[in-house]
């Protein structure tokens, strides 16, 4: 798949000694140094990813896709597969909990049909890349074939480039898809090696039997298709979602184009695991934005070495939790950009 | 003081069916039941402060209230006493870090000298409450007479009234003053009986030797003075500060209004503690915004029950952290406010 090499080979780590001179700026500004703790770390990560002291990240976008997952004929999940294109309709129509959250974050929603079940309207504003009428039941068989999740993977990255080729410079991450935090879950445990039951959620809300017959679901599967944690796209089409693959290719775009990609919760964090092990120095572009209460959720950032900005409960998806997480990332640009230092403000510096 | 027993008097607790109702419109939207976590829970406490369910908190400001320390003498600090006054120049220049964060988050800097050492320009926007050129030394004598205290909170309380009468309808707090981490944590140990080495910090950077000192400065001065813990008034006018008894009568006030107050960090939460002892229901009207790295600080938020939003390593104070969760707020009332329910988007509810 020469595409995908082609776009490896240009991502590059992000700028170390931008971020040093990012720090350094900081550290002339009218505040104790490193008082502004972890916001700190934000300026200079995203200086080091933009390679610039002056990032612009003010054109935000949310690109949310949704697929439909065969293995939701396991019953692991709370809500009739039905819901996944409900909640993309939902999207084009501007109710639903991200476009509230996006509208406040000044981020544009972008909402792609990965591959739902039945497909949705031509007339709606949502972006038709389907890959299928969702993935068939890995319970039972491969979700997809390998041609799928590259072709998921590459309509991802033109995605994501036509988005920053429009100008959009700081690209948040949402996902819908009835059933896909057991793929999540799976993919967790086979791309980091932990054990299903460690790597599982209650999703959008099963009970106990419904949390023991998903992680039933997923070790089975496991065991019957032995994916390869070398082949990170082996993983993606025998255990994986048309979203998250979709998703994962933006995350390589991103990264080959210098773009801070802001992950949501669970899924997203899957998706951007499968980017990172096919690419590792994807990681430098990624921004943890909030904890999710699933399980498999501390697996994957842990797995790529990234601690999240919030912990608020969250478990919804959609790019919700990248939506409220974004005005940090202002705020910490902000600091950098207009504070004044112990020079022109006439304070005196302790050097503390 | 009958001014203060009044507005005591005026106190309601919070409107626990109003909650009921913001959590019941809650479940009607189109995501799983709590899947918004925290942000429900914020959602519902501002609507039971507000007793509605369609609260506007959209006129912000900050009142930040700078004064010295006369404990500074004992070199608890890593700067020198000068950057008090420095630093509230600053703030009427709009360089420092809060007039940054508070733009971000469209809130008004509302800058206070409740008295620093010398006196600021007349000329400058920054109201003159001034109580005393500082207070005196508590490592040898009380801080301020208790018509002081007593004045301070009246000035508060009166600051808190104009601003919410001018529209405001949600107030930030922040602090300056060299040396008020050693007056907060003699206030947090008097008023929660922790030991002064469980809520002592190291300020703005202080070293290990630093750190000692300031312990057995603030253990000897609670010996010395033996505060009453069950008078709050006491405990501040024996080992407080200006701007933390103003600081208190501005969360009085808010309380009183049904206005809610977004506590910064270590300061603020322990002026809103004396507040709170002088009348409990005042919590409910208290959003802790952050946590902050300051080991005084957990032992006062867990004295009010409080669960910070946000935890980012911050130990700046001067309402930096109040300004960096004023959008989660906002957040949390626009998903109460804008999102659809199942019956209006067509989507299935499993009432899960």
């Amino acid at each position: 798949m020469s595409m995908l090499s082609d776009l490896c080979s240009r991502i590059m780590p992000a700028d170390r000694s931008t971020a040093a001179a990012m720090q350094a700026r900081l550290d002339h500004k009218t505040k104790p140094r490193r008082s502004l703790g972890r916001l700190e770390d934000l300026a200079c990560r995203v200086a080091a990813m933009r390679a610039t002291l002056d990032p612009d990240v003010s054109a935000k976008a949310i690109v949310v896709m949704g697929a439909d997952h065969g293995v939701a004929d396991e019953g692991v999940s709370a809500y009739p597969q039905t819901v996944t294109r409900q909640m993309l309709l939902n999207f084009a129509a501007g109710g639903a909990a991200i476009n509230v959250l996006a509208r406040q974050a000044h981020a544009h929603v972008v909402v792609v049909d990965m591959g739902v079940k039945e497909p949705l309207p031509a007339t709606l504003d949502i972006r038709a890349r389907r890959i299928g009428p969702g993935t068939r039941n890995f319970a039972r068989e491969p979700a997809m074939t390998r041609a799928q999740a590259e072709s998921a993977l590459a309509a991802g990255v033109t995605m994501a480039e036509e988005m920053i080729r429009d100008g959009v410079s700081l690209i948040g991450l949402g996902d819908m898809g009835i059933a896909n935090t057991t793929s999540a879950s799976a993919i967790a445990a086979a791309l980091s090696g932990a054990a299903p039951e460690n790597a599982t959620g209650r999703g959008t809300g099963i009970d106990e039997a419904g949390w023991r017959r998903k992680v039933d679901v997923i070790a089975h599967a496991l065991a019957l298709h032995r994916p390869d944690p070398d082949d990170p796209l082996d993983v993606l089409s025998k255990v994986g979602g048309f979203e998250i693959a979709g998703l994962a290719g933006v995350v390589l775009a991103g990264a080959a184009h210098r773009t801070p990609v802001m992950l949501d919760g669970f899924i997203t964090g899957a998706a951007a695991l499968v980017a990172v092990r096919v690419a590792p120095a994807a990681a430098e572009y990624l921004i943890a934005s909030h904890q999710s209460v699933e399980a498999g959720h501390r697996v994957v950032l842990a797995a790529m070495g990234l601690t999240p900005l919030l912990d608020l409960d969250l478990r919804l998806g959609e790019g919700t939790g990248a939506a409220l997480a974004m005005p940090l990332v202002d705020a910490a640009l902000a600091i950098a950009r207009e504070m004044a230092t112990f020079e022109t403000a006439g304070v005196s510096d302790s050097g503390a």
